[in-house]
Protein backbone atom coordinates (compact mmCIF):
# COMPACT_ATOMS: atom_id res chain seq x y z
CA UNK A 1 0.00 0.00 0.00
CA UNK A 2 2.62 2.33 0.57
CA UNK A 3 3.85 2.07 -3.16
CA UNK A 4 0.64 2.92 -3.84
CA UNK A 5 0.23 5.78 -1.50
CA UNK A 6 3.76 7.24 -3.33
CA UNK A 7 1.78 6.89 -6.65
CA UNK A 8 -0.83 8.51 -6.06
CA UNK A 9 1.69 11.40 -4.49
CA UNK A 10 4.32 11.20 -7.90
CA UNK A 11 1.17 11.65 -10.16
CA UNK A 12 -0.20 14.87 -8.89
CA UNK A 13 3.55 16.94 -7.94
CA UNK A 14 3.82 15.26 -12.27
CA UNK A 15 0.77 16.31 -13.63
CA UNK A 16 1.70 20.33 -14.20
CA UNK A 17 5.26 19.47 -15.10
CA UNK A 18 3.95 16.95 -17.53
CA UNK A 19 1.41 19.77 -18.68
CA UNK A 20 4.50 22.30 -19.00
CA UNK A 21 6.63 19.78 -20.68
CA UNK A 22 3.76 19.09 -23.44
CA UNK A 23 3.77 22.67 -24.51
CA UNK A 24 7.69 23.35 -24.79
CA UNK A 25 8.75 19.85 -24.76
CA UNK A 26 11.55 19.11 -27.31
CA UNK A 27 14.81 20.72 -27.95
CA UNK A 28 13.60 23.55 -30.06
CA UNK A 29 10.52 25.27 -29.01
CA UNK A 30 13.14 27.37 -25.83
CA UNK A 31 15.70 28.01 -28.36
CA UNK A 32 13.02 29.27 -30.97
CA UNK A 33 11.10 31.51 -28.76
CA UNK A 34 14.38 33.14 -27.11
CA UNK A 35 15.61 33.66 -31.06
CA UNK A 36 12.65 35.19 -31.90
CA UNK A 37 12.55 37.75 -28.20
CA UNK A 38 16.14 38.44 -29.42
CA UNK A 39 15.04 39.91 -32.48
CA UNK A 40 15.44 37.37 -35.52
CA UNK A 41 12.01 37.72 -37.01
CA UNK A 42 11.81 36.20 -40.55
CA UNK A 43 11.97 32.43 -40.90
CA UNK A 44 15.91 32.13 -42.24
CA UNK A 45 16.76 34.50 -39.25
CA UNK A 46 15.74 32.25 -36.83
CA UNK A 47 16.69 28.92 -38.55
CA UNK A 48 20.41 30.44 -39.16
CA UNK A 49 20.20 30.88 -35.30
CA UNK A 50 19.24 27.47 -34.08
CA UNK A 51 22.35 25.12 -35.17
CA UNK A 52 20.98 22.10 -36.26
CA UNK A 53 17.52 22.71 -37.27
CA UNK A 54 15.52 21.55 -40.76
CA UNK A 55 13.43 24.15 -41.90
CA UNK A 56 10.59 20.61 -41.44
CA UNK A 57 10.83 20.98 -38.10
CA UNK A 58 11.54 25.00 -37.46
CA UNK A 59 8.24 25.09 -39.79
CA UNK A 60 5.90 22.72 -37.00
CA UNK A 61 7.45 24.03 -33.65
CA UNK A 62 6.15 27.65 -34.99
CA UNK A 63 3.16 26.24 -35.66
CA UNK A 64 2.86 24.73 -32.44
CA UNK A 65 4.04 27.78 -30.38
CA UNK A 66 1.49 30.22 -32.49
CA UNK A 67 -1.02 27.18 -31.59
CA UNK A 68 0.18 27.75 -27.74
CA UNK A 69 -0.20 31.84 -27.99
CA UNK A 70 3.51 32.38 -27.15
CA UNK A 71 4.71 33.85 -30.80
CA UNK A 72 2.68 35.65 -33.31
CA UNK A 73 2.76 35.36 -37.51
CA UNK A 74 1.78 38.49 -39.38
CA UNK A 75 1.89 38.93 -42.89
CA UNK A 76 3.13 41.55 -44.05
CA UNK A 77 1.19 42.87 -47.71
CA UNK A 78 4.94 44.05 -48.69
CA UNK A 79 6.13 42.65 -52.60
CA UNK A 80 7.15 40.28 -52.01
CA UNK A 81 4.70 39.12 -48.80
CA UNK A 82 6.95 38.72 -45.96
CA UNK A 83 6.31 36.87 -42.96
CA UNK A 84 7.19 38.09 -39.46
CA UNK A 85 7.45 36.46 -36.49
CA UNK A 86 7.00 38.16 -32.84
CA UNK A 87 6.82 37.05 -29.20
CA UNK A 88 3.25 37.58 -27.74
CA UNK A 89 3.85 38.41 -23.94
CA UNK A 90 2.63 35.19 -23.08
CA UNK A 91 5.67 33.72 -23.57
CA UNK A 92 7.63 36.17 -21.27
CA UNK A 93 5.65 33.53 -18.64
CA UNK A 94 8.59 31.15 -19.56
CA UNK A 95 11.16 33.03 -18.63
CA UNK A 96 11.68 31.45 -15.18
CA UNK A 97 12.04 28.14 -16.69
CA UNK A 98 14.38 29.87 -19.22
CA UNK A 99 16.58 30.83 -16.41
CA UNK A 100 15.96 27.76 -14.52
CA UNK A 101 17.59 26.24 -17.08
CA UNK A 102 20.45 28.10 -18.60
CA UNK A 103 21.33 28.41 -14.81
CA UNK A 104 21.45 24.46 -14.37
CA UNK A 105 23.40 24.22 -18.22
CA UNK A 106 26.43 26.38 -16.73
CA UNK A 107 26.41 24.71 -13.55
CA UNK A 108 26.62 21.12 -15.17
CA UNK A 109 28.91 22.56 -17.59
CA UNK A 110 31.71 23.60 -14.75
CA UNK A 111 30.81 20.17 -12.78
CA UNK A 112 31.92 18.43 -16.17
CA UNK A 113 34.77 20.75 -16.67
CA UNK A 114 36.10 19.96 -13.07
CA UNK A 115 36.56 16.62 -13.86
CA UNK A 116 33.68 14.62 -12.97
CA UNK A 117 32.41 13.08 -16.11
CA UNK A 118 29.21 11.10 -16.45
CA UNK A 119 29.79 7.38 -16.02
CA UNK A 120 28.99 4.69 -18.73
CA UNK A 121 26.06 2.96 -17.93
CA UNK A 122 25.50 -0.67 -17.11
CA UNK A 123 24.30 -2.89 -20.23
CA UNK A 124 22.97 -5.28 -17.74
CA UNK A 125 19.00 -5.53 -17.98
CA UNK A 126 17.12 -3.43 -15.61
CA UNK B 1 24.63 42.88 -39.52
CA UNK B 2 22.33 43.74 -37.00
CA UNK B 3 20.83 39.87 -38.05
CA UNK B 4 24.01 38.32 -37.35
CA UNK B 5 24.92 40.37 -34.12
CA UNK B 6 21.70 39.12 -32.34
CA UNK B 7 22.48 35.73 -34.23
CA UNK B 8 25.84 35.43 -31.79
CA UNK B 9 24.11 37.39 -29.05
CA UNK B 10 21.21 34.21 -29.38
CA UNK B 11 23.84 31.60 -29.41
CA UNK B 12 25.53 32.74 -26.51
CA UNK B 13 22.26 32.89 -24.22
CA UNK B 14 21.39 29.55 -25.96
CA UNK B 15 24.27 27.28 -25.51
CA UNK B 16 23.71 26.70 -21.98
CA UNK B 17 20.04 26.12 -22.17
CA UNK B 18 20.73 23.38 -24.62
CA UNK B 19 23.17 21.97 -22.90
CA UNK B 20 20.46 21.45 -20.20
CA UNK B 21 17.79 20.44 -22.57
CA UNK B 22 20.17 17.74 -23.49
CA UNK B 23 20.42 16.21 -20.08
CA UNK B 24 16.94 16.31 -18.93
CA UNK B 25 15.44 16.22 -22.93
CA UNK B 26 12.27 14.41 -23.50
CA UNK B 27 9.05 14.38 -21.52
CA UNK B 28 10.13 11.52 -19.15
CA UNK B 29 13.55 12.14 -17.21
CA UNK B 30 11.82 14.30 -14.88
CA UNK B 31 8.78 12.54 -14.44
CA UNK B 32 11.28 9.81 -13.72
CA UNK B 33 13.65 11.90 -11.23
CA UNK B 34 10.59 13.00 -9.28
CA UNK B 35 9.03 9.57 -8.86
CA UNK B 36 12.32 7.94 -7.66
CA UNK B 37 12.61 10.94 -5.16
CA UNK B 38 9.09 10.02 -3.89
CA UNK B 39 10.31 6.56 -3.07
CA UNK B 40 9.53 4.70 -5.80
CA UNK B 41 12.85 2.58 -5.83
CA UNK B 42 11.99 -0.69 -8.32
CA UNK B 43 11.78 -0.61 -12.16
CA UNK B 44 7.71 -1.85 -12.02
CA UNK B 45 7.19 0.95 -9.39
CA UNK B 46 8.72 3.86 -11.37
CA UNK B 47 6.46 2.56 -14.49
CA UNK B 48 3.49 2.07 -12.49
CA UNK B 49 3.70 5.83 -11.33
CA UNK B 50 4.20 7.30 -15.09
CA UNK B 51 1.12 6.76 -17.12
CA UNK B 52 2.19 5.94 -20.76
CA UNK B 53 5.58 5.10 -20.44
CA UNK B 54 6.91 1.81 -22.12
CA UNK B 55 9.25 -0.38 -20.28
CA UNK B 56 11.52 -0.27 -22.90
CA UNK B 57 11.62 3.87 -23.45
CA UNK B 58 11.66 3.80 -19.31
CA UNK B 59 15.08 1.57 -19.02
CA UNK B 60 16.51 3.52 -21.99
CA UNK B 61 16.39 7.09 -19.58
CA UNK B 62 17.25 5.08 -16.61
CA UNK B 63 19.96 4.35 -17.94
CA UNK B 64 20.83 8.19 -19.14
CA UNK B 65 20.15 8.95 -15.97
CA UNK B 66 22.64 7.23 -14.26
CA UNK B 67 25.13 8.51 -17.09
CA UNK B 68 24.42 11.25 -16.18
CA UNK B 69 24.88 11.07 -12.29
CA UNK B 70 21.09 12.19 -11.38
CA UNK B 71 20.01 8.62 -10.41
CA UNK B 72 21.82 5.55 -9.10
CA UNK B 73 21.25 1.85 -9.40
CA UNK B 74 22.26 -0.38 -7.21
CA UNK B 75 21.85 -4.49 -7.51
CA UNK B 76 20.97 -6.05 -4.43
CA UNK B 77 22.07 -9.76 -4.04
CA UNK B 78 19.01 -11.50 -2.68
CA UNK B 79 16.65 -13.86 -4.00
CA UNK B 80 15.56 -13.22 -6.69
CA UNK B 81 18.13 -10.52 -7.02
CA UNK B 82 16.35 -7.09 -6.82
CA UNK B 83 16.99 -3.82 -8.84
CA UNK B 84 17.16 -0.17 -6.96
CA UNK B 85 17.15 3.15 -8.26
CA UNK B 86 17.58 5.72 -6.00
CA UNK B 87 18.32 9.86 -6.32
CA UNK B 88 22.11 11.06 -6.67
CA UNK B 89 22.33 14.52 -4.71
CA UNK B 90 22.90 15.65 -7.84
CA UNK B 91 19.37 15.23 -8.61
CA UNK B 92 18.29 17.62 -6.58
CA UNK B 93 19.82 20.57 -8.63
CA UNK B 94 16.86 20.55 -10.45
CA UNK B 95 14.57 21.20 -8.49
CA UNK B 96 14.46 25.04 -9.36
CA UNK B 97 14.02 23.71 -13.20
CA UNK B 98 11.36 21.66 -12.07
CA UNK B 99 9.79 24.26 -9.58
CA UNK B 100 9.71 26.50 -12.42
CA UNK B 101 8.21 23.58 -14.58
CA UNK B 102 5.51 22.86 -12.39
CA UNK B 103 4.68 26.64 -11.48
CA UNK B 104 4.22 27.39 -15.22
CA UNK B 105 1.68 24.59 -15.80
CA UNK B 106 -0.46 25.27 -13.44
CA UNK B 107 -0.62 28.45 -14.50
CA UNK B 108 -0.86 27.33 -17.69
CA UNK B 109 -3.86 25.23 -17.14
CA UNK B 110 -5.51 28.12 -15.10
CA UNK B 111 -5.25 30.61 -18.00
CA UNK B 112 -6.61 27.46 -20.21
CA UNK B 113 -9.28 26.71 -17.94
CA UNK B 114 -9.93 30.53 -17.83
CA UNK B 115 -11.58 30.21 -21.70
CA UNK B 116 -8.26 31.34 -23.18
CA UNK B 117 -7.96 28.19 -25.99
CA UNK B 118 -5.01 27.96 -28.40
CA UNK B 119 -5.91 28.73 -31.68
CA UNK B 120 -5.55 26.74 -34.51
CA UNK B 121 -2.46 27.17 -36.29
CA UNK B 122 -2.95 28.56 -39.73
CA UNK B 123 -2.07 26.10 -42.62
CA UNK B 124 0.12 28.31 -44.80
CA UNK B 125 3.29 28.04 -45.40
CA UNK B 126 6.31 29.50 -43.51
Amino acid sequence: MAAKKSHRCCLETVKPLREALDVINGKWKLPIIISITTGNQRFTDIQDSIPGITPKVLAKELKDLEQHRLIKRTVIEDYPVRIQYTAEPYSETLGPIIYALQDWGLKHREKLLGGEQPIPAQNSTA
